[in-house]
Formats: structure tokens, sequence, C-alpha cells
């Protein structure tokens, strides 16, 4: 079992590789975001390309075992999107990545967007060529999260607070969400934003465009 | 790959089906609660001993990659439980419900709800020898995923709308969640409540009630 699963990790790393090859050639931003279902990964999507339409180019690469839907609110807000129905699959791999990249053409120093399957579990061990996976953490999950579910804390670069508005009606702490993630990950850095009301979007949207300028450097 | 993965499925099945028949010798009631991260289990569960503690002799097995938080928090609210940590893995499996219960010696006639990891997408397709998986949706997650994680809310008998005090809060359709839910799986119920202030715990006790006669009743 344990060297069946290094095999597959093992061959998705090198496709991983390649896709990542492929993004810095074309000088191109590549971010993989995970989270739970329903931390607001569309949402928060749907806002950036609204807002930063005119300032950066962005495409997306839809994940979900079932339906259309999310696809289709990510073309309503302007941007071309494909999306990928993964069935019984629990996470996105580097392959479906690649084909995503070869209907979608995403233009040089262009930004692309990953929305991984909403599991925060599966998703940490599947490298898909990304400069950071960007792990989102609603505010109705709990703060306890990053140590329940480490590994994914652990893979990621940057945790985004979402559903900060709802903070009055549950039991959060920001705090300590943000320690316990820490604990994990001693590296990560937080955010926290409304995709809803749009508080707290342009501390997102100045590590997007840093994020970016630094891809087109390396590229 | 298929193959494997059929092969790990087939003998999951077989330990599932031998628990199956240990909780019908004993006349244990055996719920699988599953769910996304941070949908309300583990606080569903407290509220759940604590008002049926004089009825209904609950024990648990608790699901997590990592910490003992959960368990700790179950033997606080009144009930015997022991903690499984899956590590890297993303669902329980049948043999691990057999090591967690002969360590919890659950009574005759009583009954045993394992939460597992919170993952809406992988604890779908593992048997554990439950009588039944009861889904967790919280209104926070949108009233779509039944429709986007098919496979959970197929697998489930029941599903419990929690959270519903932040109804007022969010962009939730309680009539279309449980269209959508019953539009994969047109035998499934739902139960709306709120772990938090206890609105709607009655139904949910109810059934927990009438399952528990009936397991008795089959053993």
């Amino acid at each position: 079992m344990v060297e069946l699963e290094a095999q597959i990790l093992a061959k998705n790393d090198m496709l991983a590789a390649k896709n990542r090859g492929w993004f810095a050639g074309r000088e191109i931003l590549a971010l993989n975001l995970v989270s739970s279902p329903g931390s607001g990964k569309t949402t928060l999507l749907e806002r950036t390309i609204r807002d930063l339409k005119d300032r950066m180019p962005i495409s997306v690469i839809e994940g979900d075992q079932a339906t259309a839907n999310d696809g289709e609110r990510i073309r309503a807000a302007g941007a071309a999107a494909v999306q990928v129905n993964t069935g019984a699959g629990c996470h996105l791999e580097a392959d479906m990545i690649a084909k995503g990249l070869a209907e979608l053409k995403p233009a040089v120093g262009s930004v692309v967007m990953v929305e991984n399957v909403g599991n925060l579990v599966c998703p940490a061990m599947f490298d898909l060529g990304e400069r950071a996976k960007v792990v989102i953490l609603s505010v109705t999950e709990g703060d306890d999260k990053p140590l329940k579910y480490p590994h994914m804390f652990r893979a990621a670069e940057i945790m985004v607070i979402n559903k900060t508005d709802l903070l009055p009606h549950v039991d959060f702490n920001v705090e300590a969400a943000i320690a316990n993630a820490q604990t994990v990950n001693p590296q990560i850095r937080a955010i926290q934003v409304s995709a809803k009301t749009g508080d707290g979007l342009a501390s997102w949207y100045d590590w997007l465009q840093g994020e970016a300028a630094q891809a087109r450097l390396a590229g």
C-alpha cells in the first residue's frame, strides 16, 4: 500500500514539476486554493476577479466532484474558467491541471487560480506545480482546525481567514487560529477578509500582486 | 489503481460486516457521523450526550488526523470516548473501529457514535459497520453542497442541517438544501437543528431513539 502510494505521489510530483516549468516559462503566477467545503473559495475568487479585472488577468481551473456551477460563477464574474469534475476523486492531480491549461491557454504574465476540491485533507499531498498553496479557513469552522488538520496548514504559504463578517455570531478567536496555524507552520502568513463585505481584501490583493511580480521576475 | 482500490474496499467491507454483526449481537445502535470540518459534529454530540444521559448510554469513537481534543470534549460531556488519530489518513476504516470497540467495550443495548474525520468526500466510500451514516451540513457551508458532494449525501440516511441560529446572517435556503439532497438521494431524511441553542434537537432525539429501538429489536 505504502509503496504504491509513494509511486502515485512520485508520478504526480514529476508532472507537477513540468507544470511548474511551464508556469515559469510563461511568467504565470499559479496558486492552489484549498479548504473545507463551503469556506468561500469561489466567492473570494469572484470578488477578486471583479476587483482586479483591469490590473491583473486571471483565469481559473475549478475542481469539484460534480456540477459545473463554480465554473459558471467564475465566467459570470468575467474570467475564463475550465471545470474539472473528479467524480469519486477527492483532490486534483497535476495531470488534470496540465489538461486544464491546454484548454485554458492562459496568457504570458497572467494569474492562474486553481480551486481545489473542498477537502482539508487529501489535496495537501498533491503538488500541482503551483507557486503556493493558499488555505482558506472560514470563521464558522472553528479556530482549532489548523491543529486538527496539520498537513494542510503545513503545506500552505498563507492562510486567508474568511467570513470575518460572521465573527460577532460565532465562537472564533482569530489570535488563537493564527497561533494554531503557526504551531504547525511557523512561516505561515495570515490575512483576515470578508469576501462578502470586502473587508480586508486590500491585504489579499497586495499579497497577490507581490507574488505576481515575483513570478514575472522568476520567469 | 482501480483494481487495488477495489481490493482495499473489499477488505474493508469484510471487516465492516464483522463489526455490523458484533453490533447486532450486542443490540447496539452504531452511527457514523460525517461532514466537512467545522460543521459542529462534536458540539452536536456533546449536547446529545448531556441531554440523553439518563435515557440512553452513549459512547464515542473520535476520528481526527491529529489532536485528542474531541475525545476530551466528549469525556467532559459525560461519555466514554476513544480517540483515533489517522495521521495523513483522510477517513476512518473498519479495522480502526474494531480496535476502538475493543478498548471502549460498549454495553449491550447502548449507542456507539463514530465521529469520522471532517471530510465530505472520502468517508463516503468506507463502510464501518454502522446502521446509518448521518451527514451534518452547517448552514454556513451553502445549500449547494449536496449537489457538489453527491457521494456523501447518497450514502447517508439522514441529513442534519446544523447552525440554524446563523440563518439570519448567511445566504442559505433550507428548502433548496433539502431539495438538492433529495435530488441525489430521494430517500434521505432532513432535520434542522442548532446544537448551540438547542433548537430542533427534539426531532434528532426522536430519530435516535427510534433507531436505537430498532437496533434492539434486530439484535
